[in-house]
């Protein structure tokens, strides 16, 4: 996968992508990441990349020019490429595990960070998607697009490798994660529940799947209403939902 | 405000704690960051901080101790501050921005980041809060909590400056921001809309919140459910409910 990210901040990104799974997927040739600082599309002595808005009003707006022709410079740069073009926005379609999911499978993604202010609005006339990371405000989108690279490329078959099952982790199943446990078998009066070490594999599967039901339950109700429950979990709610 | 983190890979924090907005809150003495490497606190010559789930399954567990220690090296460096300990969990409460807002007000946060693995459950008794970015799976809790500090730290009184009002960001108002136009006029055959350039204030105004709440309503009416609307804003509404 190639992953092109147009930002005024480049040098923010050498830590995040020098460690962990983001330095093997480069390693591994799984992933090729480039910088594009749309500050020398600028204008004028001091490449300004920003202007105050139409109509009034306090903040600046990023101009067009800049973000259109580091566009056009990946476009040269990479002319056979299928890309998506993202834009990271407040306003966008929040980012989830499907979106992940989806970007994971692309050939060439391209992520637009904004810093501080607004865009000009001619901007999404550029871009595939509008996303948005959550419903907080950032300083800029380089943490965001960050969050989405991360959550795209251990997904890319190969980079994770055997050391963890992507499809076990919470959001994958639609239900957040059981409990778990490790040694030692009681630390600070806190033990760990007989059930998990009694070998019995049936039991342990059965209480796994109640506990992350459970948690599902009382934390994100929400993640239910999109399931399909089978008759044992309508039966374990109705349990919890008497016990209130 | 002080911030730990408790961390096995602390060095991928440097690049975005020396840049923008972090770097300057630091420089201004608003912030203190400091870094726990609970690697320091694993056992045996290669200083595990892993170990086997009980019950059997996939994947490795981050044992008990080292975080404990972890949070009790901080309490010792600083008894005297009230904390916020924050677990980084995709089980988690989701981030938003009232959470930023409370972030922002606290002495001391502390941001436990996991990696790969899950936790063992008693790690969950050291908390004040588990906190999920969103609803996706990421390789570690790092990036998670460079986003909310972000998020939290500019909201700090003195960050920011009058660089921007952290009030009229989408989000804060309860509704998504409205199209901002900046120079020229016309760009790739794209105009500035005429109400933006006649300098009638009041209707710039007007103009501005209808299309505020319409690329609300289009794209994130959940955020409207939350929101008492006025005769106005039900008037809008009730309009583009009739187009569709």
């Amino acid at each position: 996968m190639k992953i092109d990210i147009i930002t005024l901040f480049p040098e923010m990104f050498d830590s995040p992508l020098s460690h962990s799974m983001m330095k093997r997927a480069i390693e591994k040739d799984l992933l090729e990441v480039n910088m594009v600082n749309f500050r020398r599309f600028g204008s004028g002595k001091h490449q300004h990349v920003d202007d105050t808005p139409y109509g009034g009003g306090a903040g600046m707006l990023l101009k067009p020019e800049p973000i259109f022709q580091s566009i056009e410079e990946i476009n040269q740069r990479s002319p056979m490429t299928n890309k998506r073009i993202i834009l990271m926005d407040p306003a966008g379609k929040p980012f989830d595990q499907s979106m992940a999911e989806e970007f994971s499978q692309e050939e060439h993604l391209v992520f637009i960070c904004g810093h501080y202010e607004g865009y000009d609005e001619r901007i999404r006339s550029l871009v595939t998607d509008e996303v948005s990371l959550g419903d907080y405000v950032l300083t800029g989108g380089e943490l965001a697009s960050m969050v989405m690279m991360d959550a795209a490329v251990r997904l890319i078959p190969g980079v994770l490798g055997n050391e963890v099952s992507a499809e076990t982790d919470s959001h994958s199943s639609g239900l957040l994660e059981h409990p778990h446990y490790t040694r030692p078998a009681e630390y600070k009066g806190m033990a760990v529940p007989e059930v998990l070490m009694n070998g019995n594999h049936k039991l342990i599967e059965e209480w796994r799947h109640m506990e992350s039901l459970k948690r599902t339950f009382e934390r994100r109700p929400d993640m239910l209403e999109k399931r399909k429950l089978t008759d044992q979990e309508k039966a374990w709610i109705k349990q919890w939902q008497e016990k209130d």
